[in-house]
């Protein structure tokens, strides 16, 4: 393999399945819903071997929460202004702009789902919420780091997250950039 | 119909089928999910005709959506304490009981089934939002009225019921007394 095709599949092999399989899981959830698709189903989209998939992941679960960290991590990066005000602004302006499109209920619908799938949903969907919070705590530690008075995580999460996914839940956008800018500044 | 009867069975039958329909929702909710049902099943499990119920309720997402306001309506009513502090606490604590009980995501279920169900749904699910708003702003108006100095409905929304929602769902619960009230005097 030469240079330009590492650049093109980082990876090689494992991150092409790996693709393929996060895909098929999109195009399931967008065709049928959470809970009407099955790991063979999934298999047979990527075509790939059931075995596969159970190797890699374990279960569906955290198949499903791979591809929406996936997913988060590329559309609502933690990001790195320098200060925490613009730290905090940017992060809620992109989650607003992800939750204001289409898919905008697609993490509350997996929440939901995994909430109801016993053990392997609820762990799957902690181990969800600690990664993206973990995340967010180390926005938090670089601006304690720079003497900045910053809030927890939590708070974060209840003031500046919830009222947003709220609002989005119940037909309350849009998010206007003067809303989403208020509950960071309220928060300041 | 003498007094007694009456006294039992308030609106007679009328209310009799009201009941036992509301019942066959919650039933159907609780044994196969929002999705899985269709108004002829409610109808055939609560011994009406099809016809009783589109007559009553036009379709099947107002019927759910008032399933649930009767729901919420006994079990989180508006309080009427005499003060801000004591209705927003008093209100904050039934609704933290209330979803962090075995049914506790039943509104974010409901509200993410009618969001997907085409223009009824949502005409459904902004009918339950503009109901409980119209409630709690009641409660905000006395409040003002006795010339205390009352947060809008949405900020309500926004710093108390959202965060409640947001922590069941990823299962960062329970909500306890001292983080329920630290909502409300945050918000005061």
């Amino acid at each position: 393999m030469n240079e330009r095709q590492q650049a093109r599949r980082p990876g090689g092999r494992s991150a092409r399945v790996a693709a393929e399989v996060h895909q098929a899981v999109t195009d399931l959830i967008s065709e049928h819903g959470y809970g009407k698709f099955t790991v063979g189903d999934v298999a047979a989209r990527a075509g790939v071997a059931d075995s596969s998939i159970y190797r890699r992941w374990g279960n569906l679960e955290t198949l499903l929460t791979d591809v929406a960290l996936t997913r988060l991590n590329a559309r609502s990066p933690m990001p790195d202004t320098g200060s925490l005000a613009g730290d905090l602004r940017t992060y809620a302006a992109a989650v607003a702009r992800e939750i204001t499109g289409p898919e905008g209920l697609a993490l509350v619908r997996l929440a939901v789902a995994l909430s109801s799938n016993g053990p392997q949903g609820l762990q799957a969907r902690d181990d969800l919420r600690d990664e993206r919070t973990r995340q967010l705590q180390s926005v938090l530690d670089r601006a304690r780091e720079r003497g900045e008075d910053a809030p927890d995580a939590l708070d974060v999460l209840d003031h500046i997250l919830a009222p947003m996914y709220i609002r989005i839940l119940f037909g309350m956008g849009p998010l206007t950039p003067e809303y989403v800018d208020g509950l960071v500044d309220r928060m300041l």
